[in-house]
């Protein structure tokens, strides 16, 4: 049996959740919240241990602080990359801890390669792969960025292996970064930009992944920074849940997002980081506390627009 | 000190090991050569385990047959990661064992990501990183492909790391994959092509990073399948380090990338990867023994024209 579509699953899980909001998890081993990684494990314990260990200690206190306003994390690859084997094992338990609390898992990784390479990452990121010597899993993401320069051949095997898993996949359209304009700003001489190629591309790949709800399970990454990307981005891409990151840290604003919730809440993800984790810098406090707080704003600015 | 400059670093591996060829490690689990993993490790390893053991061994194997014939090695990340923390462990021996046999290490895993992200996948991917707990190590790559879709910012945390450690970056350009026509193709209303203007990137990002020779530390993935783009990225790109993947599997010829050699033998770089472990599928006999045949071949034919 086919399992159910992702964007049925999404639109279910925000509606159960009443949140658009998405919890990023991109740990600093130098800037966990006061207290985490103290005391440590035993001495025995190599660098990369004891700090995949705190750094998962952190995320799965940010969880249970943050995530009652939240409906996905999404862990920042590179984070727990650089804590070598530790840190993969450490990213493995913070999944296992945000299904455990309800939330849906975000893998932000932006692979891309060529179709076996694709393959690959598509078995660590979604179902695992079969081997000789037994099933290896996959890390289980219900969503995972996927890079498309390299075309609609490199993205194809993520889409693929996402919806046998009932999962989808976010391929990068117009980031929230100023480097932005270098490549996905430039106009073609067919007319349109490279990001509105890209926003085509997730429209094309998506349309047979649509479940019996409007959403799809092929969608975007649209910078918050630049709210008309993302009227221009609902007219070229009406099925695709848009993933919204740079709101807080990076100058983004909610309020400037209710494009993106025109086929419904699902619609769009509005994932916040620094601003979420690091509230109690700027507010004082506890850090949970802290994080509740600025996690709950978001989300009823959110949730009130779509 | 700052470290020698990785143009020169790679001039003189190439001359002392009078090799341009990139041994490519793509392993499957699922076609390791006969015998390796069979009677495997301690029957309670988990099936990740067994299966990063046995493709930890059949990569040393590949390493120690063809080695002697190439000056680097490129595992593919992707292959690794999809055996979780066993794999990264498996990865990083292998790492250890290829620096062992004088080979430099060319780590593909074409990231890209905004500048907080990018520094993380710098610091796993070279030198590492200090924490609170201690330094923990990065794979020490010498060189790492990245993927410049969202522009300068995105890349440049990546070359300043890879600097600092004496390293280089490879920016995707103008990749194998036929869907590289889809979007590194597009014509630009400013005139030339998508791919040309990274192209110009990487030209200017390496103009900093040239050593006593022509190279800079700064270079670019051309697929090996479509040589007008060799001769017209050396156009654009005279100080690059060309890395070259397509030739055998993908059909590229070794004969067709001669343009690559203008700044001499080191400014390209001839992966191979399913032609060197898989040479006794085709010509039967002893993998180890066909795989140095076909490393062999490969070296002469490419040592020939630059």
């Amino acid at each position: 049996m086919a399992p159910r579509p992702f964007g049925d699953t999404l639109a279910a899980r925000v509606a159960e959740r009443e949140s658009q909001i998405v919890l990023g998890l991109d740990p600093d081993p130098g800037a966990l919240w006061p207290g985490i990684g103290e005391p440590g494990s035993s001495p025995a314990a190599s660098p990369a241990q004891r700090a995949a260990e705190a750094v998962e200690d952190h995320c799965c206190a940010l969880i249970d602080a943050a995530g009652p306003a939240c409906v996905a994390v999404k862990p920042q690859l590179a984070c727990f990359e650089r804590l070598g084997a530790p840190g993969r094992t450490a990213l493995e338990a913070v999944v296992r801890h945000a299904r455990d609390a309800g939330l849906l898992v975000i893998a932000d990784g932006k692979r891309g390669d060529i179709d076996v390479t694709a393959c690959a990452y598509a078995q660590a990121l979604f179902g695992g792969v079969e081997t000789p010597f037994g099933e290896v899993s996959g890390l289980g993401a219900d969503l995972a960025t996927v890079n498309p320069l390299m075309g609609g051949d490199a993205v194809e095997p993520f889409v693929s292996a996402a919806r046998a898993a009932g999962a989808g996949v976010l391929l990068l359209v117009r980031t929230s970064n100023p480097g932005a304009t270098d490549v996905e700003d430039l106009e073609l001489a067919g007319g349109g930009s490279v990001w509105e190629r890209l926003a085509r591309l997730v429209d094309e790949l998506g349309r047979s992944g649509v479940g019996d709800g409007p959403l799809s399970d092929v969608g975007a990454v649209l910078g918050a920074t630049a709210p008309g990307h993302i009227e221009r981005g609902r007219e070229l891409m009406p099925r695709a849940v848009f993933l919204l990151p740079g709101v807080g840290a990076q100058g983004g604003r909610v309020e400037d997002l209710s494009a993106a919730f025109a086929p419904g809440r699902a619609g769009g993800l509005v994932s916040a980081s620094r601003s979420i984790a690091g509230a109690y810098l700027a507010g004082g406090g506890d850090p949970a506390q802290a994080a509740l707080v600025e996690a709950e704003r978001l989300r009823a600015m959110a949730w009130k627009l779509g």
